[in-house]
């Protein structure tokens, strides 16, 4: 029996998503606690991999199981058996064809910078600090030339795995709340750092210190040494994978 | 010269607002910072003490110094000193006869409610959980029993050592925000544990277990044993005093 399950975290505290043999991961924390509620050894596989002090607001993963518990007790045994830092927010038994990964139509991100002149000590876990004014108009309007599908060499890690660098983004805004200013971004998949390097390059067209046509030149020129740098990854938080409606999933991450 | 700051923190890990010999407080470690800038000890006063675990927005204190400084000195010099979890967000001159105590005319308060069948993983440092659905609609009803002046006895902690118990209540509003509900609440002063008891006695409410009346009752009968528990001290937030327009305070503070 395969199930597919909600998953939410801080990860602050966490060396990343994946399993390692040393370190404490999201991964990890959520295989032992499934391990304990199942009594037999259980392996996840994600909708997305996120980096060290990247969050999770609705991660999707699946596992199979023979064991028999009604959905509610996957919920409460895993949490309990989690760290505070994470929570399992709903179980779900789905088809054994269902792959948190490969069924994925889209992911979801995040970015939230605390534009002012002081540091944050309220939720600085959650923000990255900027201080000097950005004007979120301007990376809007910026943002724009990364939507349709390109090749997104100029925003990929060094050390990412993909295949290949083409990537469609469905959508993607900035706009100010307060003294914040909200990056989101929706593509069918992502490149390693794809976000927080695109997040880097539109700072500066945020202050002002790069047109806001470079957007666009940094996209055609694919050379990532020219783009901005990689942002932090606290502000960075994994809002969750998109599925068909076919899939029957919770409304948070069907389209 | 008397100085104003507001301050912005995270009380999690502080044994509250209020110096004490044993143990690490939000006025202790703002001390050292800004004696640590003046280069001679400086002791503030705060606008409203808050308990352990209970955060501030936009904190007021002011101090008194003969030495020279610019504004911007005493917010980066005491942010560079201060622990993450506490800011200085501005610095202004203000009157001999400024008391960021007793000029302030009001105080605010935030209580931020995470209301879900699963517990937070992320802010859970700002929410306080409650399972059972709440109706945001009801304890907004209830709650608008609390406006004006009254006997505020039903809801003041056995420890509190003010005068009297009348408050002046001058808005107060329950709303729901996806999974949470917000109650924000202005008075020109509170008693002790005046918030999280009025938070405890809305909970049966929105639960359904008390009806919408209860709130009159409760505060019309003056019995703290007949109200609601103290709610946990991690929802709430003292958004900040206000003060008269005529001292030219930051906006956020001023009436």
């Amino acid at each position: 029996m395969r199930i597919a399950l909600g998953i939410e975290y801080d990860g602050t505290e966490f060396s990343g998503w994946q399993r390692l043999t040393h370190g404490e991961t999201v991964q990890g924390a959520l295989e032992r606690a499934l391990s304990f509620v199942a009594a037999h050894p259980v392996e996840v596989t994600c909708a997305g991999r996120t980096d060290a002090g990247v969050h999770g607001r609705c991660q999707v993963v699946h596992f199979d199981t023979e064991v028999q518990r009604d959905m509610r007790s996957w919920v409460l045994g895993a949490c309990s058996n989690l760290p505070a830092t994470v929570a399992v927010l709903w179980a779900q038994p789905v088809e054994p064809t269902f792959h948190a990964r490969f069924s994925a139509r889209s992911r979801r991100y995040r970015y939230r910078i605390l534009n002012r002149q002081v540091r944050a000590a309220l939720e600085a876990r959650y923000v990255t600090w900027e201080r000097l004014p950005l004007d979120a108009v301007r990376m809007h309007e910026a943002a724009q030339a990364l939507v349709g599908e390109h090749d997104f060499s100029a925003f990929r890690a060094i050390s990412c795995q993909a295949a290949h660098a083409r990537r469609q983004v469905l959508a993607v805004s900035v706009r100010r709340e307060d003294e914040q200013v909200i990056i989101e971004i929706e593509a069918n998949a992502f490149l390693h750092h794809m976000v927080r390097n695109i997040v880097g390059s539109l700072l500066p067209i945020g202050r002002g210190e790069q047109p806001v046509t470079w957007m666009r030149e940094l996209l055609e020129g694919r050379n990532r040494e020219v783009a901005g740098p990689t942002a932090p990854a606290s502000g960075l938080t994994f809002l969750g994978p998109r599925y068909e409606t076919m899939w029957q999933l919770p409304a948070e991450v069907s389209q």
